[in-house]
């Protein structure tokens, strides 16, 4: 009001002095003046919105009249005064928020109250007495600097939202004594991992980046984007350019996806409002927003695939995916992102959330649509793929295949594995990582030792190993530098092919595997092919393992059961944690397992097999002195002392066992016959199902352009477009 | 409105005309003609009655679709012929009730022709082909005459519901080429069957009683009421005075209850309509409401405790006792009953169901109470009980407690054993049968050879073992011989405790048992106590398995594992299906054992220890060539050359491991201290929990009226007014 009456000069002046100064809007980062209005208003309407922001309320204030507890740093990951700051920066950002959305000063008080206590202490700190001993990333307040980052993400938002409740006193305190030397520490202070292209490199800049604004230090803003010589080789964008694939998938997987997407999204957010004429969003043709679409593509029923160091319940329900399906939903109105908000069932509590519940509320939501991808590996790309292959036809089915590259640290010796999932479950499996988050108990809640000698191991997969040995001999770096090649990808009607190989993994040896799930025309069911073929220069033992989930209901041929004393299958490279149950050696012809999953469903794979294939039957838990390990089921595909050979098989599910209303239905496999044969790069698969004869053709051939070919096969000609065919033969 | 010009004489004439012929109205079985008229005009309507009809209509009319099939038997249990006839009876039964609701004629032109085509070859027929060899019930349509006896419960009352669009020359030819002779054959023709008090005897009563109805043979009525000879001494009236406790508990347990509850309530329908004087629901204090209700007392989350032989997946809403549920609603109008309905989520096309239906559609649905209840077990209900103990303070708990008789061929060898349920799941559980329902390739389906090696044996329970040795010797005669006591049983807002006691299981070794679920004030949680005492005349080996579901956490003891050499814990009696995966022999004090659920929750059983008890830690699997039995985790605590034990427990839910989230909350026991003590009858057990330390003072005196006690306690005076008491000691 009283600005009107001041002469235009002086306005433009003004202006340009607040530019200068940039003293910008507060809050002003995740959550802006905007939102905020908007926030407010919502919170006076019944809807999703409300509903959060009373729970939240509710929690906030139940957790506010308790004292504040600023404790000294003494305990490591999962101790008493880790987990305390951890709960307090939390506590900050969500109480902040009420502030803003209540105007209710008590909020404000007990956010300031806190920062005060941290600016007295921060100060009297040296580095963290449970720091790792050599190690270049000590924080604090925490025993890594990764916590103390996260710390200064949550509270630098925290502080920006009860920014107009401070006195400049309290002010000049806060980001004298706490802010700002956390800023500092985390960024000059350790510029390995400020510059570092990692997610811990994410986290350090996405906090001191925000602090940059909220402090009007737009060098930190530079330094946080461009690393600390602002030379671009280190900082948020060449982490943008660097630490995913042009279509967005993350090289650790997406377990570590989700645990990184946050603090990109929370910064790019932060970036957006600030400074709209960066286009962060824009960056690398929208490589973040494709992130996010890829967090979503790699999960199944909710949950993340499991590749890698992953725990098996994540999934995309996940807070960093709530962030993140909120902020992409809000830049590109995709409805489809409503269908999975809906699952998530979570809304946040930032102008982007307003528009998810809103739109939720006006029920926009459409169903998302899982595509069949291959995702590539790498920052351009081109080191491999993680190729997932779905379908609907008979329930939801997806097959996941990984030609991908080792994915650093966190990364399993499981070049060319597989998974499936059928019907909501995992059917062929990966054992994910082998930890109980948090448990002291277990080896205090970290990586347990198991999760080196057994799940990061190959014969932990369903891929092939040679001489009981990891792939690249266990050797991440060795691993790092070789990425296996996508040899192609197609997805058409009549279901989805996919070749993968890899030459690397063992010296002298060609791994190579092509996986399709396919449609079978008029049964409206699919089969899953497998044609693994190794080449080596000279004679090796191969392994073939596949990980099932349930129970062996029956085989074709005679299992000779270890019965009174069980052995493990091998002594090393986690061989050493497999009992052996059984073994077997089927004749010539088609060798079939049956299992039942504990949801009622049958699976065979039925392998074509000249008679040459032993069939070791497996269960984890042997040298497992502490119980670690969980005790699922496998069998291992054995040929011994070739240079060359050739895994094939068909995995199907069928049948259905409901004790409870007392019927069981097609038990029994239905793949009656199963031939092989090639043409040149022609794959010829011929195989019965339900009396009915099928030819599947995979066109290998490694001209991209494969275009269309014509083949005979038994007297009979065909014309095959694409890289997958599927005739019908005979329908009696 | 004709009848109404008639002369009084006339149709009082008339009427006792129909009486002497008692030519009765059709259908008037489980469905009556009044029953129709209000079921039409449901159809009419919107809601859950014109639902079921409208499913079960195209259901029908997909399956008549196809011409009739009444093939010459052939084949046993579970085999072509066998099942086709099966369907064929369901199929008329349905077909029937959609004649009556839509009156359409091609429903009963359909029951008609099959009627006819039994009627054909029903005379052809000698006994089944596949009958056992000196069996005395062999069937002519099946191998066993119990599913000819499912037959005819089904086809009487199709005939029944077609009957007003047959010509009398059909009737004569379905009568008396096919209805009579199966009820005579089913009657005369295999007596040992028919007054057999046993279930198998109920089915045959129920289909000849209802022919005799139905066919208007009131000698067949009394016979299948009262013995063929009408003495009493079999029959359905004494079924239903033997095969029930006094409190409606069927001796073989829940599962076999649920499979002979149909028919009794089907035949007590029929009865209730045709002869309501009779009373049958009135029948010793309405023994069988109490059964009905009985079977959904004995379920917990939907599933029946599965003791004995009993499939894990059978639940409340198995179609027996949906019929059982609905004919309990029609008669009490116990809207609790809804609850259950609800959870089943079917309705039978029925007069009661369409009670059910209505009452649904008008939200008249109540919670039903699940109480804490001792079922007495055997005719008079003093053949020891079974004891269900719940609490709802902390998630829904239930504890069993089998202080039960064998309950004949199906029962375990598992006196004094116990479960335990929490939060929608099995915690410490009982193995069930092993059995893979209609699964061809294990065992034809039928029960494994796995059942009698291992699922019946003690060891495979959560009970003493001597000398590993079953109770009994596993001689099931002996078992039947010989039941349990309960000794008492008290339900309280401390808790429920109860105790039972065995001097037959072994000759000369006394097996007393007490359980207690006691709720601890203050805290808003439970503990499970138990103590075990033992006392022989001579030195034996006890062993006091406890099978759990989920994973070993944690010991405060060190175990000795075997890992990389697996040997069965023994040579027979179950024994040798258990694979000895560690041992230890914790030091005198507490020794605790904590796991983890799939679902994320803590249990630590805590035992006080005098240092004899050794522990063994086992995995389900050993001997069993055919990967039959499921790979189940439990320990065995053991005790050597002891003529008297007492072994005391303490199991403890608690804590949370949500790894989405990234939470594990109080993974460690909360039970810090344990002591026992005993005053005479008096049990003392001081336990302290979350740091508060509590008195459970348990009065096993064998006076019945266990009046108010006194006591001293580390010079406190206690008073004790009932069996269980629980007191602060102190709360810091």
């Amino acid at each position: 009001m009283q600005v009107t009456r001041i002469k235009p000069f002086f306005i433009l002046l003004m202006a340009l002095m607040l530019s200068a100064c940039a003293e910008a809007a507060h809050p002003n980062l995740v959550i802006t003046s905007d939102n905020i209005e908007q926030m407010r208003a919502a919170i006076d309407e019944p809807g999703r919105f409300k509903n959060a922001f009373d729970k939240q309320r509710h929690m906030v204030d139940e957790l506010i009249k308790h004292p504040i507890v600023v404790p000294v740093p003494k305990d490591g990951g999962g101790g008493y005064t880790h987990e305390q700051h951890k709960k307090n920066y939390q506590l900050m950002y969500n109480t902040g928020v009420m502030y803003q959305l209540t105007q209710d000063k008590r909020y404000a008080d007990y956010v300031r109250d806190m920062l005060l206590a941290y600016a007295d202490l921060y100060p009297t700190l040296d580095v963290h007495p449970k720091r790792k001993v050599k190690a270049q990333n000590p924080g604090k307040l925490f025993w890594q600097s990764l916590n103390e980052a996260m710390w200064l993400v949550y509270t630098i938002q925290a502080y920006d939202l009860i920014y107009d409740a401070l006195n400049s006193s309290q002010i000049k305190t806060i980001e004298d004594n706490l802010l700002k030397p956390v800023a500092l520490f985390l960024s000059e202070g350790q510029p390995s991992t400020f510059n570092k292209v990692h997610n811990h490199g994410t986290w350090a800049t996405a906090g001191v980046g925000m602090a940059g604004y909220v402090m009007n230090e737009p060098e930190w803003v530079e330094k946080s984007l461009y690393d600390l010589d602002k030379s671009g080789k280190g900082g948020f964008l060449k982490q943008l350019d660097i630490l995913f694939s042009p279509q967005g998938y993350y090289n650790e997987g997406p377990y570590y996806h989700r645990f990184a997407l946050l603090p990109f999204v929370t910064f790019a957010r932060a970036i957006e409002n600030n400074e709209p004429d960066r286009a962060i969003f824009q960056h690398r043709n929208g490589v973040l927003l494709k992130a996010i679409y890829a967090a979503i593509d790699l999960s199944y029923n909710g949950l993340f695939f499991p590749i890698n160091d992953a725990i098996k319940s994540k999934g995309t329900d996940t807070i960093e995916l709530v962030h993140g399906v909120a902020a992409a939903y809000a830049l590109t109105n995709d409805n489809r992102l409503l269908d999975i908000a809906n699952q998530q069932n979570q809304i946040v509590l930032t102008g982007d959330g307003l528009k998810v519940a809103r739109a939720l509320d006006n029920n926009l939501a459409q169903p998302y649509q899982y595509q069949s991808t291959a995702f590539g590996d790498g920052s351009n790309g081109d080191e491999g793929a993680l190729v997932v292959m779905r379908s609907d036809i008979d329930g939801e089915q997806a097959l996941l295949f990984k030609p991908a590259s080792q994915g650093l640290g966190h990364g399993h010796f499981d070049k060319l594995t597989w998974q499936f999932y059928d019907r909501g479950n995992e059917i062929v499996s990966d054992y994910g990582a082998a930890r109980f988050l948090n448990v002291e108990a277990k080896y205090g809640g970290r990586y347990l030792p198991e999760n080196e000698s057994y799940a990061k191991q190959t014969v932990a997969h369903n891929t092939v190993v040679v001489d009981e040995t990891s792939h690249f001999n266990g050797d991440v770096s060795v691993g790092n530098a070789n990425a296996p090649t996508l040899d192609f990808f197609e997805t058409t009607d009549k279901g989805t092919v996919s070749a993968g190989s890899i030459d690397t993994a063992y010296a002298g040896v060609q791994l190579s595997r092509t996986l399709a799930l396919v449609n079978l025309p008029d049964l409206s069911r699919t089969i899953a092919i497998d044609i693994f073929n190794v080449i080596a220069d000279q004679a090796h033992q191969l392994d073939l393992p596949l990980h099932y989930q349930g129970q062996l209901i029956d085989t074709n041929f005679a299992i000779e059961a270890n019965t009174d004393l069980l052995k493990p299958v091998g002594k090393n490279q986690g061989y050493q944690h497999l009992w052996q149950k059984g073994q077997a050696t089927p004749e010539a012809g088609l060798a079939r397992v049956t299992w039942l999953n504990e949801n009622g469903r049958f699976y065979t794979q039925t392998t074509l097999t000249d008679g040459t294939e032993s069939f070791i039957f497996t269960q984890i838990g042997a040298n497992d002195p502490n119980f670690n390990l969980r005790n699922e089921h496998g069998f291992i595909r054995r040929v011994r002392g070739v240079s060359q050979h050739r895994f094939i098989s068909v995995l199907e599910p069928h049948g259905e066992y409901t004790p409870s209303k007392e019927f069981t239905l097609n038990a029994v496999s239905q793949v009656s016959s199963l031939e092989y044969s090639e043409q040149g790069s022609l794959s010829l698969i011929e195989v019965t199902v339900e009396g009915r004869q099928f030819l599947v053709a995979i066109n290998g051939t490694e001209d991209a352009q494969a275009n269309s070919t014509e083949f005979s096969y038994k007297n009979h000609q065909y014309n095959l477009d694409d890289r997958l065919g599927v005739y019908v033969l005979s329908n009696h």
